[in-house]
């Protein structure tokens, strides 16, 4: 699993896996200037919200390596900043860099990767308890390794409990249009050995109607204080039915993905990306020429549908706001 | 839109459109043997309830045709029924056009595709009704002239709206894994000139709760008689977010497509295809090898979900039980 690694310092660059080509192809490749890291968090090369965090924060560290002047140097952490919209997670790590001390920024991206590794692993710790056993877990788009740098956020609670021997077998959806839950989430359970049936992401209702899903598990892009939580799109209609169904439904998120500028889902900004990703498949056109399409990334879960929040320092429970607000005080890192 | 008749009698053959071509290539071909006509509904080259039931009919005249043996004859007719289990009205026009006389096989296929006009028209007239003006409507799957035969259901009623001058929008699920929403709908609304936004199947529940859609309405494969459906993957999934949203869920459909021999949908059959349609796209690996994967081609909607049942005898409200089966007596075509 090393092998998925998706973001690391590289000498005098930032090496990534370009996602776009899995499963299908391993491509490693290395940013050397700001334009090079923009892109690659707006393509999607490298995605999930903890992970563009990172990549945003080594951007910023790159950028105090190419330039000494104060405002080019504020200017290229802008623009990264920028990059995607919905994901909290790169503005926070953006501006902790920015934060640092003149020099320290490398330090402080690589203190950002480091703390991910030991948030994931305390989200798994809290997640774990609340995966049945010997029964289906679904879960959407790809919340593993690939997306945040360290041991994932919901993929992680999954893989876990695998490894802990409660015998989950993983529904997962496809999660068009760009397919991360075919593409990775299938290529990380297969990795790890976990059971993995792949489904279209409008078979999840009947999936859970017929099969033993006994929870829905899902990450986050950012997550209001009240609990409204944006994430991948078709994660509404994934808890909308996992309510009707009576079945928890579960996010796995590090604090950097809590707004706390927020008090609810109906200010979190949902990027809309072009037609061609519904209007055509590997170059293939799938509608007729002209056709229009609305592709917003995101949806916004509203936060009576979450069943639980966990993250680093627990799982909590609705309503959110006091218990997230709080938060925001704690130290780096659980102790 | 002539152009996009689905299946005629063509001398001693029968002419089909192979829809799995659409939009990149209007193709035609001819069915010579009962072969061509099982192959042809078995991998969707003619889909849809009602043209399947009229390729079948068709289907059963051309076995006529070619052999004089009985046995073989109801051999040859017992394989196209069978050639896809979910949809009814593929059996009903089966076991229609075997209990005509011998020598008048052809006149009850041809008498069957002619119904499908008269009822395509029925349904529209009792459905236009039921659209709003100057807002959205969602659909799902395929239920145009390429599904039935003649004008369509669901999307015969969104057309009809639109050219009563209801200005309605459509917002169209792409329908995966085999995109007839994308390839078929929006090509069928393009030609009528119906304002149509195409979304990925996940996104129609964000669709319901950020734009004006003010109806979801869809076809069906089978309904038992307290309501229960069968249509396409995903319908469920729409109707449980269309509830969640208060927005009505109707189901457009010929009293073919009922099932008189069921009390619930418990009792449908449901066909599950291959796992290439899920891991792969135009020939290309979408999942990792080996990949497992759970591809219902249909679901089943509750009853309680459905606001309505449109049918070419007019609109049934829940609870539907009684009022469905009386059906069962009522004249061939509406009077």
């Amino acid at each position: 699993m090393d092998e998925l690694v998706p973001v690391w310092w590289d000498g005098d660059a930032i090496g990534y896996i370009d996602q776009r080509m899995l499963p299908r192809e391993l491509l490693r490749k290395r940013a050397h200037a700001v334009d090079d890291v923009v892109e690659a968090i707006a393509t999607l090369a490298v995605r999930g919200a903890p992970a563009i965090g990172i990549v945003g924060a080594y951007g910023v560290a790159l950028a105090r390596l190419l330039t000494a002047d104060d405002d080019a140097f504020r200017a290229a952490a802008a623009r990264i900043r920028a990059a995607r919209p919905t994901a909290v997670n790169l503005a926070w790590a953006v501006d902790r860099v920015l934060a640092a001390p003149r020099g320290e920024e490398l330090k402080e991206a690589r203190a950002i990767h480091e703390e991910q590794r030991v948030v994931d692993r305390a989200i798994a710790g809290y997640g774990v308890p609340l995966m049945p056993e010997n029964a289906c877990v679904l879960t959407h788009c790809n919340t593993g390794r690939l997306a945040t740098g360290g041991d994932g956020t919901a993929l992680g609670v999954i893989i876990a409990a695998h490894r802990a021997g409660k015998k989950v077998h993983a529904y997962v959806d496809e999660t068009r249009p760009l397919l991360q839950g075919a593409r990775l989430t299938m290529t990380e359970l297969a990795a790890a050995g976990v059971p993995a049936t792949l489904i279209a992401d409008g078979a999840a209702a009947a999936t859970m109607r017929l099969k033993n899903v006994a929870c829905v598990i899902v990450g986050a892009d950012r997550i209001a204080k009240n609990g409204d939580t944006a994430n991948k799109i078709g994660t509404y209609g994934a808890a909308v039915a996992a309510a009707y169904h009576n079945i928890p439904f579960y996010i796995a998120a590090p604090r950097s993905t809590i707004d706390f500028t927020l008090s609810s889902g109906a200010g979190i900004p949902i990027e809309e990306r072009g037609a061609d990703e519904i209007c055509t498949f590997g170059g293939v056109a799938s509608a007729p020429a002209q056709a229009a399409a609305f592709n917003p990334a995101f949806d916004v879960t509203p936060g009576e549908l979450i069943s639980g929040i966990i993250t680093e320092y627990g799982v909590f429970r609705p309503p959110y706001s006091d218990e997230l607000s709080a938060l925001a005080e704690f130290p780096k890192v659980p102790t």
